[in-house]
């Protein structure tokens, strides 16, 4: 059986590492509340029955065999590091549900044909060294060495920190990559981050893809002058230019109904920035994602088009320095598939949705056939002391990610 | 013969106290380049026939005595000191100007029947204690002991800066502080510090009255989110919420055309500020001008009524903080008359317009009759090392002043 009881004590335990004053968790990659953690997540993983090693880029593996001795793993995927005072479910449950799975067969006395691994991926948030999906990157070959230069806010270095951490950053290449066709099939549990299975009245939903971030820095300029000398019609003021492209990229995605575009500006700097000083420069962020990288783009193009027509209109100068553009990344049909018939089997109605936020998931893709689900989360709050998920919503995930992971394991 | 060249001469030689790497000027109240200015504009006070003192809330005063003994003295001020980085014609002009004015009588031999003071007021700026026009505020009788205690960066008080300048801040009231009826009329000549003259074509202008500056700051919450996670439909963007009363600001200020209203948001603060987290909370500055204190105040009552609409609409919180409400100052009439007139006979087409920014004339106008004019200057730019007025155009204005000091000085 999987045990809500059991998963929701083990959340409970791992999050008194590294817990904050105000209840969140913050347990960043490779320290000592990381050390802690993957020490207490090992006695777990041998409890269930799995040969356990933390490999040279910091991941956490168990592995139990498979009655092939040379099959594929499936492997199941998460991390357990956390952002600066996050919460005790991001990346937790996905690691801890993992655990429950292969201890559920244990427990059944099932003997899968394939190996099973669980994997607590390092540094998925980047929280330490500011750039996330550590782990997952070294897995599929992508890192680098400018990626082991990068220092913390200690000056110490993520090659320095591996190395505290008693690994050898130099045996990456060789002992974690992997290639396409080394996995059977890759699968992670999550909580949403989001409201929507919330709204839906769903404790659980089948992800269909990872939407593809896009972020761009948007500078106007204009001309700065005194608040109180220059008249109204004779002012370049870049705040209202920023004010209507702002305005616009929300009227732009609005447009795109029944998608799951999304269009934000959160960071937003405005020079001089005294109060009674006409603004001369405002830059600031726009982030677009959806998991159709054509319409992205389309809605990418668009904004910038109506930058430049609001800018030329009031006789400001407009720039746009593209940051990021990651493409989107669909679920593997087949693996929906399976979901959709075991989640009927449940009787469990799962409404499909698209992934807002980025996951290791989406680059082990790289490698082989993925999935993910999904769990109900409080509020769609997440990367927060707040963040909360129901015990009973991650048991009916991890049922479900047990019985996929079975249907793999068995073939 | 008021000389545009000594003019000239005397701006560029005070230019150097305090001159900053790219040209400009920084000589903040009461530091050691004030004192090196006012020793410099001390000598030439003299030369121009004038007894000088420094008063104990640090104001520089030059005063010749007129034929009447009992007569209260015409008044002509502005100031010495400067923003950081500011420009050599913002105040000086004024206090130069005013020399100016007296040596030209001197050097006519012509003796006024009332006394004629120059004062170069103490900190108008407020570029050292962040409390500016203390100079003529102590001369109302409004400065008030707290006053004394504010610290400058380096946590020195005014009290002790005014003492180290070698003064007695306990003398203030008794020896600074004048009453209604102690001055005949109080003149000040400035830089317009905005563009208008430029525009049309005109070296002086009179100015009819000073805008009363109002401050608020409006706080918009809704609530923060992730950028990936939350559908456009289900967040509560303060941000969006914030730039569309931005705008609004602009559209109220401009429904009221051929009137000097001007509206500005120069400070915004955006939080989280992560650009991947919808804003959460957004605030703002909102300064808001005019000489009509109904209409302005109108005005203010309108943006915030919209700023309700906008924010019930979009299900955000909006809240008003205001800091500031100063009354605007009309220029004495018969002042202004006998610019007019007075420019009439010069054969200079002076328009007439309202001052944005505040300036010491605005507090003087509770003891006397105020009058000011303006001095074209290039692009509208100030408190900047780019401020630039024509040496000719200063001449022009003193000879107005000079003409309108003299009218005052003999009845």
């Amino acid at each position: 059986m999987i045990s809500a009881s059991r998963l929701q004590e083990r959340i409970e335990t791992l999050g008194k590492i590294g817990q904050t004053p105000d209840g969140g968790v913050t347990r960043v990659a490779l320290s000592k509340e990381d050390q802690e953690a993957q020490a207490l997540v090992s006695v777990w993983m041998e409890q269930a029955g799995m040969r356990v090693y933390v490999d040279p880029a910091g991941n956490l593996i168990g592995r139990i065999d498979g009655k092939s001795k040379t099959a594929e793993p499936v492997v199941i995927g998460s991390h357990i590091d956390s952002v600066i005072n996050g919460g005790k479910f991001d990346g937790t449950i996905g690691v801890i549900g993992g655990i429950e799975v292969v201890q559920h067969l244990k427990e059944e006395a099932v003997e899968p044909l394939r190996p099973i691994e669980v994997v607590a991926f390092c540094e998925e948030e980047g929280s330490r060294f500011q750039s996330g999906l550590f782990g997952s990157r070294a897995m599929i070959g992508t890192f680098s060495e400018q990626d082991l230069l990068i220092k913390d806010k200690q000056g110490i270095t993520r090659r320095e920190a591996l190395i505290r951490f008693g690994l050898d950053p130099d045996k990456i290449k060789e002992e974690v990559t992997r290639s396409k066709g080394d996995l059977a099939a890759y699968l992670e549990m999550h909580i949403e981050q989001g409201p929507i299975l919330e709204k839906m009245g769903a404790p659980v939903g089948i992800v269909t893809g990872i939407a593809g971030p896009s972020w761009m820095e948007i500078v106007v300029e204009g001309k700065a002058g005194h608040a109180g000398t220059l008249p109204m019609g004779l002012r370049k003021d870049a705040l209202l230019g920023a004010g209507e492209i702002i305005l616009s990229v929300e009227e732009i995605c609005l447009s795109h109904k029944d998608t799951p575009i999304v269009g934000t500006v959160g960071h937003v700097e405005v020079l001089p920035g005294g109060s009674n000083i006409v603004p001369g420069r405002v830059a600031f962020s726009v982030d677009i994602r959806d998991i159709d990288v054509s319409r992205r783009n389309d809605v990418i193009d668009q904004v910038k088009t109506r930058a430049r027509e609001i800018c030329e209109k009031r006789g400001l100068r407009v720039s746009f320095n593209e940051r990021i553009r990651i493409n989107p990344v669909q679920c593997s049909p087949s693996i929906v598939d399976v979901m959709r018939a075991q989640s009927r089997e449940m009787n469990l109605g799962c409404p499909e949705l698209v992934s807002g936020a980025g996951h290791d998931a989406q680059l082990i893709a790289a490698l082989t056939d993925m999935g993910m689900i999904f769990v109900r989360c409080k509020d769609g709050v997440s990367h927060n002391p707040e963040e909360f998920a129901e015990a009973v919503d991650i048991a009916l995930g991890t049922e479900l990610l047990s019985r996929v992971v079975l249907h793999y394991a068995m073939q």
